[in-house]
């Protein structure tokens, strides 16, 4: 049902039936260490590049998505994916094997908001039963598209974020049961994302590129369904870090709508930036992906957290845009998550 | 409704309301001139970057398109849209003053397969009065992305596809009327493509890596629908070339379909291959999108054509896949569009 000006609410909500996640061996230092399916002490995840690295991961957790809700895959009939390389090669060849009809999709670190979103209309307009939404990064392959060679050894301000080495998954459905194994969860409505662009063009900055978008959808989701923020148990944004987290408050404090209380954000939750040298906090579509299906649903699955907004955090540039002198405008794409 | 393993058929069509198509110089020159909406003999577009030029043609499209139609952005609920820039940086830029709520895809040269399949489903759940699909390329982002600089002269091989300079868009909207302007077409249904690999390595024959795709999505929708090719008027490739399609005949020859009375392919059309030195053809997912907008929905709105199986074709891969060693795998979305 169309809601507002951006979004939708599901007349029958479909559920996360299971969900899983994969770290590299940072990420499970972290603390969240306990929550992750599986920890990779090699990052390289067996293989000799760290793009096949990020796609081996991939298809790790897929795997371990259908062994824990007993599902083939042709039990799945679209998968919803994509990653942070050029021409999403690490979701290409991460998830041939698997042979699901896919729709590859781009919102840099938004895209598992984009990927639930699109899974749950999906399932919800009765076009499938079963729908698989991932997004992944790896912090060498990320570095090497986007930022300098490891060997190199460049110092990152304090602003910079670290991309989480990270995938995360998650299986939607119709039935509120498959294979006498419970639901975990419901998506019970949306809300889409603009291109917000204000002019930043500081790639080692990206919570500032990417505040604004998530200020701007998050104002329209309480606008749209007529919440107040304290709606939500947590209002949970994808990788904004420290001070992307200061700048969206802020942006929303202007508006009068005070987060501060129930704001939470994935990039901070996922390293001990004190001990860890990760500076502003985690990034990445993974980031987020991976947080949701290693904490964020666990805390929904036991009732402790009852609803959720979730808002992954995209920062839109390649190297090409940012060296032609561009700004880094953001997206994000919010997602209502309740407890069965 | 879910038909077979891979399609699904729409209870309720939605309607491709208007279209619109922008091009370059080379394909203002080619076999269909005449049926574009614009073209610009500058591939320039007035700006100083490549990328920029072919931002600024989504927008120049967009623009056509909401005039022809009558609508404002506002009255638009949501964009697909995709082009082959790594991180889709051509879209950013190029869609991010319409201020429309946007999902990026990315299907290589499939991406207006993948829109329009995204679009129709939007539409026909009733979660939106109208969107956009839109894709692009740009000849000069595509090979500085893919091959070599230009200034460095190589040579192509006869395999080699010329990257189209290119834009099409389309409104699908729930009503065959909007401001007095009636419905041109309707899309009936859709199969979903899954990436298909057959090993193949060499990057200057996209048409040979994209074949097994192409011939596994149409004969699947033969399947699901249970149709003969003859309920075509045309099946339609993406970017296939001379020496694709004559692989993907051959593919079907093999398992008893014949589509060699009804095959066309985007990228032969678009050129005169013996006087334009365009070697097996056009490419990019502006090839497959601007034909769709400059000359395939001419044929339908006149019931020249009354049905059609339009099959953009998908080579996944980037310079990082390429020079690993991977292959080339494809993917391909088939999307049936029908006169009123």
């Amino acid at each position: 049902m169309i809601i507002g000006e951006q979004s939708l609410k599901f007349e029958k909500s479909p559920y996360i039936m299971e969900y899983a996640s994969v770290c590299g061996h940072k990420e499970g230092e972290g603390p969240l260490k306990n929550e992750f399916d599986s920890v990779y002490t090699d990052d390289m995840f067996g293989c000799n590049t760290w793009e096949k690295a990020e796609s081996a991961m991939q298809k790790i957790t897929v795997n371990i998505l259908l062994r824990k809700s007993c599902l083939k895959p042709a039990d799945v009939r679209y998968i919803f994916a994509g990653d942070l390389m050029g021409q999403l090669i690490a979701s290409t060849f991460g998830l041939l094997d698997f042979g699901i009809p896919l729709f590859g999709l781009y919102g840099a670190c938004s895209t598992m908001g984009e990927a639930l979103s699109l899974g749950a209309m999906t399932v919800a307009a009765g076009y499938a039963d079963r729908i698989v939404s991932l997004a992944s990064s790896h912090f060498a392959s990320a570095e090497k598209t986007f930022r300098f060679p490891l060997e190199y050894g460049n110092q990152r301000p304090y602003s910079a974020t670290w991309t989480v080495t990270g995938c995360g998954a998650v299986i939607l459905g119709k039935n509120d049961e498959i294979n006498k194994i419970k639901a975990k969860a419901k998506i019970t409505g949306i809300t889409t994302g603009k291109i917000v662009d204000y002019g930043v063009k500081d790639a080692m900055n990206m919570g500032a590129c990417m505040a604004p978008a998530a200020a701007d959808v998050i104002k329209k989701n309480l606008e749209d369904f007529n919440y107040n923020p304290g709606e939500y148990d947590k209002i949970i944004t994808g990788d904004l870090g420290y001070i992307g987290q200061t700048i969206l408050i802020d942006l929303l404090k202007a508006v009068n709508i005070d987060i501060s209380k129930n704001h939470m954000d994935c990039g901070i939750e996922i390293f001990d930036s004190q001990t860890q040298d990760t500076h502003a906090g985690g990034s990445g579509c993974g980031c987020s992906a991976s947080v949701l299906c290693g904490h964020i649903l666990n805390k929904i699955k036991t009732n402790e957290w009852k609803k959720v907004l979730f808002v992954p955090t995209g920062a839109l540039l390649s190297t090409i845009s940012f060296n032609e002198g561009q700004s880094v405008p953001g997206i994000a794409h919010a997602v209502i998550i309740e407890s069965k």
